[in-house]
């Protein structure tokens, strides 16, 4: 980070996304801020998190205040920065509130200039290292754990909440911190929509089963989906079914260093089109994954951003037609040197229940 | 809220804040943004949510958009907003970002000019009506059978996780969308953290063990602590307990419409400067509770916020002794016409498991 300061000719940067200051610093917590200058970083936090950031920060001065982390960093800043007639602070634009930034102007005198910068961390963050690579793994292992649990409990007559609850204990039991998203049970026609909460709906006799959902483990989220059949499947189903894993798998095939996400989600599109089921993919393709759910970059059309080894990111293609159900399939895969390894090992064979 | 675009002359409104949307339309999904003007209010969304939206958001012309819904609230005002030379267009300032302020300023052109409001829709919600009082009570019950329920679970031995996994199951199955926040599970030293989420520490065979949680039904929140000691009780830990269960219902009976927020917190605090504990108290005494788990108003020291009958909030102090153990007992009461009616009905005896 302190390359960044330097290139971007800032003289502090206050990192309040707490991702971000996660990432930087090992703070874990619900409310805390840093401060990285050339010389020196400084995490601010409340008195309900003294202990913790004592133990979880290290490396760094930690300063505990009663107003609010950003107040003390600001006053920070006002006290010791060594002086000079212009300062440039550097701000998170896309996590900071305007009301948060005017509040900081007002409190640094006319000396300070705050500058926006956008992905500064985000982009680090991109790129996973070893040991957050193994976590993932984890994560992701443990969900595909909790999917083959949870087939033995989905039957006709059964709510979405009592599978999104069984779910969720046994993701507890294992050890899961909590789950990445409110876990999506849909059942029947309510599979037609893409982020359908899990509700009182209960499982019909014949009928599609989307669940997606995903655990945190260490900080790092899995986030898989599957979709599967109770009773019979009609062929047009089971046509939807196949067109959709035939597209989550030309993508798969194309993430490697070098391509375009756009270029991945051109290729689950392209099977799409020529089952003629392209209009019902309306979201896009995937997304990275990481301390966020959704995280850079973004797998999308129309994105320019390059995989480089180390990313993580979802496969997710779906076709949902309103009124009758829908499917989508995901994984997470990690770019590696000439291709990608599809970390979540569940089968995508269409299972009937 | 029209009355607050005429008498803030405002040409339009841009309502980005999530829970401040679906008090106002009813959408529940997690993209979408609402434009009032004074002739006319329009929901933008986009085709993950179009069934969705259209089921929810009734009365007002509902568009789905490939854009952002942001970008295409955006476009709507360029458009159709009668023209004249100089249009101010409100915008949320406490949860707008700065990016996403700029690229709002850089769609529209320059005749309009955002002008940043603070807690225009919160100030509504801070006053519950019958119906969300209702729900509230509701949520409030399922979390005190919960904590009946869990009480039978906690034992020496058992990790804090495990306990958190019954609860949210026992939740869950009963219905609970989801939880309000991460559970908070602590034993034994953990305790005197206030924000200590559950880990796989296991609750000792004498010990404080606090809890801290709540449960979202149809969008309200609950919220309530109990802290239990596992195994004998010492002189000292019970005389901690019954001071803060003091101080707790010294901050409950200053509740009334017209009292300030900041007398409330003073109640508390002079019951425990008396018990010599009052510096262990780090944190306010409550928040306002309703489709977030922290709204309006703070109950803080310093606050000149006045209750209103309509009003919830939580009242919960704490003693936490770093090394040793915490206490917090929590609460959520209602504002009426002469002071306030206790919602959590569990008692507030030291249990001894």
């Amino acid at each position: 980070m302190l390359e960044e300061l330097t290139s971007r000719k800032l003289d502090a940067l206050i990192i309040t996304h707490l991702p971000n200051v996660r990432y930087l610093c090992g703070f874990t917590g619900s409310s805390g801020v840093l401060l990285l200058t050339p010389t020196k970083s400084v995490f601010f936090t409340d008195g309900r998190y003294t202990t913790q950031a004592r133990a979880e920060v290290t490396g760094l001065t930690v300063v505990i205040s009663r107003k609010s982390a950003l107040a003390a960093a600001a006053e920070w800043v006002l006290v010791r920065i060594p002086r000079k007639s212009k300062m440039a602070v550097g701000i998170e634009s896309e996590h900071l509130t305007i009301a948060s930034r005017d509040s900081l102007a007002r409190q640094l005198s006319s000396r300070f200039r705050l500058r926006g910068t956008v992905t500064l961390v985000e982009r680090l963050r991109m790129i996973k290292e070893a040991d957050e690579i193994a976590i993932i793994r984890r994560a992701v292992l443990l969900g595909a754990n909790l999917f083959e649990h949870i087939l033995k409990k989905i039957q006709p007559g059964i709510s979405e909440m009592e599978i999104a609850a069984e779910l969720e204990y046994a993701a507890r039991r294992a050890g899961a911190q909590e789950m990445s998203f409110s876990t999506i049970v849909a059942a029947g026609p309510r599979s037609a929509l893409p982020h359908a909460r899990a509700s009182a709906q209960r499982v019909p006799r014949r009928a599609f089963v989307l669940l997606d959902f995903g655990v945190i483990l260490q900080g790092y989220c899995s986030d898989m989906t599957r979709t599967v059949c109770v009773g019979h499947v009609s062929r047009a189903a089971r046509d939807v079914y196949e067109a959709v894993r035939e597209a989550q798998q030309a993508a798969v095939d194309a993430v490697r260093p070098g391509a375009s996400v756009a270029e991945v989600d051109g290729a689950a599109r392209k099977v799409l089109r020529r089952a003629k089921l392209a209009r019902y993919f309306r979201h896009s393709i995937g997304h990275g994954v990481g301390l966020e759910i959704h995280e850079l970059p973004r797998v999308a059309a129309g994105q320019q951003e390059q995989l480089h080894p180390g990313t993580v990111i979802t496969i997710e293609p779906g076709v949902y037609i309103a009124g009758h159900g829908g499917v989508r399939i995901e994984d997470m895969v990690v770019v590696n040197g000439n291709g990608c390894e599809v970390l979540t090992p569940s089968s995508k064979e269409l299972i009937v229940l």
